[in-house]
Formats: C-alpha cells, sequence, structure tokens
C-alpha cells in the first residue's frame, strides 16, 4: 500500500521531532517541510524537500501544523480549503478548543477532509486518560499533576516584560493538582529584579499560583526539554468506592507532541470527514497495521 | 432524552454490580435481570423485573452479557439476532477473542445491531492504554503487571482437581510481566497435599509460573476482590529514546468490569452496526453527555 504523505508546516521545537517520527513511521512518508523561508537545518537529510508553498511538495495527504496555537485556526483553513487533512496541537482547552473544532469541523467537511485539533499530549493523550477514567469510575475527582518541566506559555509570558532579558517558567507538582511556578529570569542590564518580580506576580498567568522569581546568570544553561504528568483519580464505579487510579509519565516533551500528532495524522487517513478531538478517535487508528493484528496483540 | 434499557443476563459477581452502575447511570435505566430461574436476590430493589425469558422485559436496547466467557459467543448471538445489543466481559486475549469478534460483526451486522466484546479491564480498558503507550512510543516494550489480587480462571481450575475442596488463586506481580501464583487450598478429608500440589504444578495454567501451594483452614476467609494492575513502557517516540510511562490502578475488580461493561452499553447505542472491541471505540462514546461539554471539560 502507498505511503500517506505528510507535510511538516513550520520547523521549529516540534517540526524537527515531527520529521524524527515521520521517518520511523512505517506507513508514512515526510512529503517535506513548509516554511517562511526555504532554509534547510543541518539535521535534515538531503531528499526532504523545504519549501514555502505547499503545492511544491506534490501530493500531500496530511499537513502536521508545527505552528504556534494562534497561528493554527487560519493555516488549518488555509490546508483544508487546499484539500488536505490537518493535524495540529492546539494547546487551550475549554471554549477556545470547542470553538476551532467548530470551525475547522464546517472548514473539513466542505472538502471532505479531516482535521484532529489538539493532538498533543495535554490536550491529547492526556485527555483520553481523563475520559477513560470518569468511564471507569463516574462520580469522582481527578487531579492532573504536571511537571516538573518548563511551560513553554509562561516562558513565552516573562520574556516579554519589561527588564527581562531572557526567561524560563517551571511547572512543578505540589499534589491534587496544584503547581509552583519557579521563574528563573536573566535581567537586562540595570533592570531590578524586585521590579521584574512584581510584573510577574501582577500577571494573570503567575498571579493565583505559588510563584518564585529567581535570577540567574545564563538561563539558556537550565533549558531541558523534559516534562512529565501525573493524573490521579480515585472514584465510584457504581456505587463501590475507593477505585484508585494513577497515569504516570515522564518525557521529552516535544518529541512526544511530535510522535501524537504523527498518530494523529494516520488516524485522519481513516476518519470519515470532519474535525475530532483525540476523544472522538478510536485508539486502534492511531496505530499502523492491519486491525485484527493490533486486536490479537494488544487486546 | 428516553433512557437506554439495558438487561443484565446473569446475576452473579459481575451482575450484580451491573445492576448498581446502572441504577446510577444518569442515561440508562436497567430494563430487568435474566436468570436460568427467576429468582429476587435480596439485594435487587423491588422495581427490577427478574425473568427467564428476555421477552417479558419489553423494550431492551443493550445487554450486559455477565456469564461465564465459554458461554459468551452463543448468549451473544441469541441476543444479536433478537435485535438487542450485546456487551460482553469475554477474558480471552489473542485468535480466540478475534474470532468471538468476527463471529458477532456478521451476526450484529445481520440485524442492524452492535456487539462490544471484551468490554472489562483487562482485555478492555488496559488494552486502550496498551495502545495508546505504543501510539505514543512507538517501539519499546510494555509490561502488564497484575494483581496482587485473585485470578478467577486460575481459582477455577484448582477447585476442579481432585482432592481440593475450595481453593483460590492469587496473582502476586514480580516486576516486568513476571508473575507468582500463590494458591491457597482446603483440602478434602484424607486429601494429601502433596498430591494436590503436583496437580497444580502440572496444570498449563501453572506450570510456567512459580506457583506456590499453601494449605488454610479455609478459603471462604481469604477472599477479597480487590485487584490492581501496573502497565508500564519504555520506549521511544520518532528517534527520542527513554520516553516512560506507567498506568497504575487499585480497584473492586467485578465492580470496575461492570461499570466498563455499563459504559460500553451506552457506546453501544452510538456506534454503527458491527462488532468492536474497546480498541476501536473513541473514549468520548463511553461517556454520558453532550460531546461539546465532554470536550470542554476533559480534552
Amino acid at each position: 500500500m502507498a505511503k500517506g504523505r505528510v507535510a511538516i508546516v513550520g520547523y521549529g521545537n516540534i517540526g524537527r521531532f515531527a520529521l524524527d517520527a515521520l521517518l520511523e513511521a512505517p506507513d508514512l512518508e515526510p512529503a517535506g517541510v513548509v516554511r517562511r523561508r526555504a532554509e534547510r537545518d543541518e539535521s535534515m537529510p538531503d531528499r526532504i524537500p523545504v519549501v514555502t508553498d505547499p503545492k511544491e511538495l506534490g501530493r500531500v495527504d496530511a499537513a502536521l501544523l508545527c505552528v504556534p496555537t494562534r497561528a493554527v485556526p487560519e493555516t488549518a483553513e488555509r490546508y483544508l480549503a487546499a484539500g488536505v487533512n490537518t493535524v495540529d496541537s492546539f494547546d487551550l482547552h475549554g471554549d477556545e478548543l470547542v470553538a476551532l473544532r467548530r470551525r475547522l469541523d464546517g472548514a473539513a467537511k466542505a472538502r471532505g477532509c479531516v482535521a484532529v485539533v489538539a493532538a498533543g499530549w495535554d490536550p491529547g493523550t492526556d485527555s483520553v486518560v481523563r475520559a477513560l477514567l470518569e468511564a471507569m469510575a463516574p462520580r469522582g475527582i481527578t487531579y492532573t499533576n504536571f511537571g516538573p518541566g518548563v511551560s513553554m506559555g509562561h516562558s513565552t509570558v516573562v520574556r516579554a516584560l519589561e527588564g527581562v532579558a531572557d526567561a524560563v517558567s517551571l511547572t512543578v507538582p505540589m499534589g491534587t493538582g496544584v503547581h509552583r511556578r519557579l521563574v528563573y529570569v536573566e535581567l537586562e542590564p540595570g533592570a531590578s529584579l524586585d521590579a521584574v518580580r512584581e510584573r510577574i506576580l501582577a500577571d494573570p498567568y503567575f498571579k493565583n499560583d505559588d510563584t518564585r522569581v529567581i535570577q540567574v546568570p545564563s538561563v539558556r544553561d537550565l533549558v531541558d526539554v523534559g516534562h512529565g504528568v501525573r493524573i490521579e483519580r480515585k472514584g465510584v464505579s457504581g456505587r463501590t468506592h475507593n477505585q484508585r487510579f494513577a497515569f504516570d509519565m515522564r518525557i521529552n516533551n516535544p518529541a512526544l507532541t511530535a510522535q501524537v500528532m504523527v498518530a494523529a495524522a494516520r488516524a485522519s487517513l481513516r476518519l470519515a470527514p470532519g474535525a475530532y478531538t483525540m476523544l472522538e478517535i478510536p485508539a486502534a487508528d492511531l496505530l499502523p497495521g492491519d486491525k485484527e493484528d493490533l486486536i490479537r496483540r494488544l487486546v
């Protein structure tokens, strides 16, 4: 069977790992990389085309949108309008995610395409775990404990503040879904640590958490993309209390995100037109190979 | 919206907990209990009919087959032929499960029905976890570590042996998917412990495991239906090694099995005709309520 041809749109943090995952997939192949400028990266094999216009890549079955969350809606619509399935790792939850799914559902169905939204690990595979735990014990409380690991969103917010040359914000789990934020900052010459700390603590991203601000000479020396999560639920199956569940992982963050996106791209080739979150995709569709073989091996 | 009416077929270990789970479900209701003899149990609310023929229950949308695994194929075919969706917790893996799914797929499609097979926790929700972990890290090894907890299958095998009055077999996890079996036996008068031990160790259910046989005065005093599992995977996302995952649960075994069957019955009312394992069912279909609300809350 012909391999599914998948384009990588954006070649930052996630895009590089998406190329790895596509090169390792038995049933998919990279159609190429789409960037604003057609610059090659030394890590790319020569046979991977780098283009600015996806039309130069020939047949493309699906596009992995490795772009910032705010750029996802328009980028996805553009690819869907061209008849290409899309996969994004949109990282907002709640109403904004529901709105994206609605918007792309229309765009996808209009062209007989599939859009998989929020296909990372949280939102993404963690969401599936939360749903499974609720199916197993419908009453109870689920706690999602992140980290320790870098929060890209929080780091970006701090970097934009006056007096900050560079920053990284770590999320540290304190149990029962409560987190501490450790913000490491490199100050601009003449900036005051106290003033920067005040700006950070006043920001809506930080003001509800236990936030500590620490000045360091080099932020770059601290950065590691390892991350983790522990999802815990204690709940009731039927009328039987004290059912206990935990899901724990310790992972390279962009590598896992990219791998989930590749699995979602595979699923997109099997689903009916429309937009899907990971909750709406059968686990078997994420994996290569014959369905009965998967059942024999994994069920 | 009218509640889905679900019959409970068999009222043993699992059936009792299935009634609890149905009584707690917001969108389903118990149509009644089907038994070989229409005997009531003191735990049943008066309004729950107990019958020998499911036709006496009026409209039935789905049947939970709370019967032994060997009785599943024929019972399921009978209900599917009558136009009723079925859910079973068939507990064999591999070829036997694939054969059951094929057989019920035909029977279900012939009547526009849905059969969900192997809807327990292993096979069942554990299978979904194993598939998710493989989607997240396609290369690597998954270990499923069961227990400590009673193995119904192993206990039944020992009870059937000559010289055994009662027995219970515990599965004890020794790590990396290796298990010890602790077999507690109550002997028949005059039976020899050494002879019983030899029979147990020669049985194919035990001969490949580290099996210890222990004589006790009362097996009944030892029985607790608590069980657990720890699924571990260390693998590779793309080309990034050392991705680590663990899923752990400590649960009442029949209560969880029954709850998963009820969630699968709900899904059966939403799926296209055919037979499904849990791998083939989107997680959202297992849960009550509006899909966008689920996405807003869980993704």
